[in-house]
């Protein structure tokens, strides 16, 4: 299966249509205008001193080029002069401050650090991310002074790790560069980048101690404990590590390394299956932004970073190509609507870094009697983080939402995600028309096309089709040209492993893909209600969220002084219980938030 | 109501005979041994110089005082040679090492820093400890020898502090002294001593900001946020806070101190009905061993220090005094049952300094991929801690448990706890018979006594009694000589206050007083479980806990692989569940284990 590039696909219509329309004309302005006020575009100017305000982090660069990224990506499919512009300027004062080895690093450039001697300074991460952002803006627009000056950047990594060797570490503290460097090779075709990108991937744990990446970090940390290619358990700091398993597998499907493949097989399940947050957040722990144990999934300290949501879609958009199972697409799904959404407000202005599953504010005045700081994620969307790494990734995700929705395979088109759409790709049309995910009604119409394969998504569990149809690995194969689909979708009430702790005696909402939330503003004091799954539950759309809210029935703990009290003595009313889409949660202020809720 | 002191009532039989024996005959000696191999006991030659093994830390005197303490109890009631000897050869090493101007600490001695410098370093907690000693051992022996020591010290203390006002700071760190000094106060008679106490209460809130104690703490963490007389809230460091509420009462009540008699009550209610564990265990958090915001009390990261147990024993037990109500013997029941035995092994060599109410052995390797370090209590009890404050507070609240036992007020004799025991006092005879809290049963005997009030325990609902009663403030007034009282005991299941999160969905069970809990050795997997509450739960005495097992039923959610699933397809099988007394667990290795239970 080969996933079909957002460029052959345009969205019509409908949910991501929408998204995609409110990254392009409010979110990439908006982290645009954060990015210059916080001195992050003016930095490639390459001449702050000392003193003055507005000092680059060795971390900007990478802000940078993904939102570039991002705007290459609507530059591909329209025209936008003021976007192009912007890259066209910054692109100048790279040729501009590129050193005459190659060498391209605004906060390097300017701050007395010596090059290459701090492997935690995201030095080559920055540089991954702008060689991405090179071949994205050269594929869109056919200029090729960005990836002219890449190359050059890339032949000096080259020639400093694997020909002089004079770097003081041998592989990143931050991954990225490798899945980079496969692009670049991908674009250019010259096999040293992807020499250089195997040469980073399998030489990770032959760091000196020294070298583990942040102040007592662990090699665990940064995917430093063991060889890539013996790798079972995925471990560290979660936006790092996913991004090492897209360029191991990206390396691998070029170099026909099955040691590699073979590790990633065994990451994905390890993530999937025992690490993810039901709404495909991952990284459960503030502490190191890390994978902790198997199903530890702390609901109000998780971590879950947007980033990590959006490098799991990356990961697992790779991993699909190599399986032939709908299991790939569900947790695309899963992740794309919940973890990832999550980190942008509906007016596409203000973005989370952190997803947590619980709000309770009681609790953000824990720290005052303690010595330690508690970490406690913020409650409401901000503009920008000093750390900004989210804001542009959705940026350069949203722009290209729509390949995720097709893929090809033989003389099929697989239809992976459901976006109103139309594909057209050599000669073959398949067009997609649908309100989904507030139903589950797709019509599907396909031209010069043999076959397509639909993805039955994991929650449905009845399927309407008025064609014949044959069901293979979680795929309804069909060979008419007009199809009509229903996946009935009805309220689920979601049980979690019993492994995982936090989510005992809870129960959560999905409706088709999305999963529900309750919040205060709603519902008052939400840790007195418990959800009656017996009771008649409705379903209604809003305007508000582009999305379906859910009024459930189910009872409320009256309040009480006592703090423990025989069970025959506990008093309940009858009560409504109103739950809105989780990506949704936190678009009025301040609120409690629960995604886990008690059940009668 | 004035409580009876411990030296009055003979324990003859049932629980906390068991338990005083055995902290006698072994616990004093174990703990003695590890203070011995330790250099504890030898850092009083005060000849410890750099380089020698055994540096003594700055909390050293005050670990061997509550040794002390416990001892002199015991020599109260017994003849003892072993440890009168014991206690007289460290008295001698006191006295020889003691300063000219009276000033007696065994890290201050032998390291190169300055008396009254460092407000963190515990020097006052430790005066404060050796002064309670020296006044038990007095009080115990009648010899004066420690004692005079000891009133040199304090006359220093006072010299330092109210009249050169030399110290580098106001008030101690670690608050204790406060009611030392006035037990000082109340066994000579100087008023200088409770004049100083006063002042070591008046003037918190009253230091520099500089003196927060430890680095990086707030001051919330030692009681430094308002003066005491305003206080509302339980703050900071539940050992320290509850040690200075203590003295704030005790202060009080001499000097006549209405408004630090309110503030009291304000605290008290505070932790009573806003922060604290059902096994009475108080200080939810590892980061600063402190209380934090009402009804956060996390089960699994649980601090609640035995010491705070304790403390919060002794905090009630002076609110008592001041009220008429039998809820604060209800609160001294639950923590002496649950918060402080879970403190002790069943063989009385080993200790636990906190006290979760939730293991989950596979967490404990949580910390391999993060930066920081989650922390986790320990699952097994050990003998000795570097910081060994817990196991000589054990020693000297159980060699004078029965304290807490009988209380007289006018011409009443209140009976607050049921041991099997006799009091004479005053020519006033109560004989207690009973197993409690294996059962309900207790016959009371009385001689030329008047009238007996019996509390009735909070968790009782039905009371069978052979004689007229009148029920008044959570006690039965009875007259007649002879009385056989049954409270009813049931398995009882427990709600926690919907307010406390990490209770959500789950059910105690307690008997009588006990609070009991699963463990993996006894059931398997025990995030599996769900306790049905309606079907048949028997009780059975077992000979290995003293103290009763329970047998319930439930269901074990089978084994899936799935993280997330459908309600409907979640499989279940009916299974046994065995309970047993929460503090009873740990006693048969590593396991993982649960009060609060997921209920069908």
């Amino acid at each position: 299966m080969k996933n079909i590039e957002f460029y052959h696909v345009k969205l019509n219509n409908g949910y991501w249509k929408l998204k995609q329309d409110l990254n392009t004309d409010v979110s990439m302005q908006s982290v645009w205008k954060r990015f210059c006020d916080t001195g992050r575009i003016g930095a490639f100017e390459c001449s702050w001193k000392p003193g003055m305000e507005n000092e680059p982090h060795f971390y900007w660069d990478s802000d940078v080029a993904k939102w570039i990224e991002g705007a290459s990506y609507i530059l591909k499919v329209s025209d936008n002069k003021i976007l192009e512009d912007r890259i066209d300027n910054i692109v100048s004062l790279i040729e501009k401050n590129q050193w005459k080895d190659g060498y391209f690093n605004i906060y390097y450039t300017v701050t007395e650090n010596e090059r290459f001697t701090e492997r935690n300074n995201h030095e080559l991460y920055c540089a991954g991310h702008l060689i991405e952002a090179a071949v994205a803006y050269y594929e869109a627009t056919g200029k090729d002074k960005f990836l002219n000056c890449m190359i050059k950047y890339a032949d000096l990594i080259y020639k400093v790790f694997m020909v002089d060797k004079s770097a003081a570490f041998v592989t990143p503290g931050h991954e990225e560069i490798e899945m980079a460097l496969v692009r670049l090779y991908k674009c250019i075709g010259d096999k040293k980048y992807l020499e250089l990108a195997g040469f980073f991937i399998k030489n990770r744990a032959n760091n000196d101690k020294d070298w583990y990446c942040a102040p007592n970090a662990k090699a665990y940390y940064c995917q430093d404990h063991i060889p890539p290619e013996k790798m079972d358990s995925a471990e560290g700091h979660a936006v790092r590590a996913l991004y090492l398993y897209c360029g191991m597998i990206d390396y691998a499907v070029e170099a026909g390394d099955k040691e590699l493949i073979d590790a990633c097989n065994r990451l994905y399940n390890d993530i999937t299956e025992r690490k993810m947050y039901i709404t495909g957040g991952v990284g459960s722990t503030f502490m190191g932004e890390a994978f902790t144990v198997p199903y530890h999934l702390p609901n109000e300290s998780a971590y879950s970073e947007t980033c990590a949501s959006i490098a799991l879609i990356m990961f697992t958009k790779r991993m699909q190509e190599l399986g032939n199972s709908s299991k790939y697409a569900d947790v695309i799904e899963r992740a794309m609507y919940n973890g990832m959404m999550d980190g942008i407000s509906l007016d596409g202005r203000c973005f989370f870094y952190e997803n947590p599953l619980e709000i309770n504010l009681k609790n953000h005045s824990i720290n005052r009697s303690t010595t330690m700081e508690e970490h406690i994620p913020i409650t409401e969307r901000v503009e920008v983080f000093d750390c900004s790494c989210c804001p542009p990734n959705i940026n350069r995700t949203l722009s290209a939402i729509q390949g995720l929705a097709y893929a090809y395979e033989d003389n099929t088109i697989v239809i992976n995600q459901f976006m109103d759409s139309t594909l057209n790709i050599d000669n073959k049309c398949v067009s997609v028309k649908t309100k989904y995910p507030i139903d589950g009604k797709i019509n599907i119409t396909k031209e010069n096309v043999e076959k397509i394969k639909v993805r039955i998504p994991s929650w449905c569990k009845n399927i309407r089709c008025d064609c014949e149809y044959t069901a293979k690995n979680g795929y309804m194969e069909i060979t008419e040209d007009n199809v009509n689909i229903e996946f009935e979708m009805r309220p689920m009430f979601v049980k979690a492993n019993p492994k995982i702790r936090s989510n005992r005696g809870c129960t959560a909402v999905q409706y088709g893909p999305i999963v529900y939330c309750i919040e205060g503003v709603d519902n008052g004091d939400i840790y007195a209600l418990s959800l009656d799954t017996k009771k008649n539950i409705t379903v209604e759309y809003s305007d508000e969220y582009s999305l379906n809210i859910i009024n459930a029935k189910g009872r409320r703990q009256l309040p009480c002084a006592d703090l423990y009290m025989s069970a025959e003595n506990v008093q309940y009313e009858e009560t409504d219980i109103k739950l809105i889409p989780y990506s949704c949660h936190a678009n009025r202020g301040e609120s409690d938030m629960l995604v886990w809720i008690n059940e009668v």
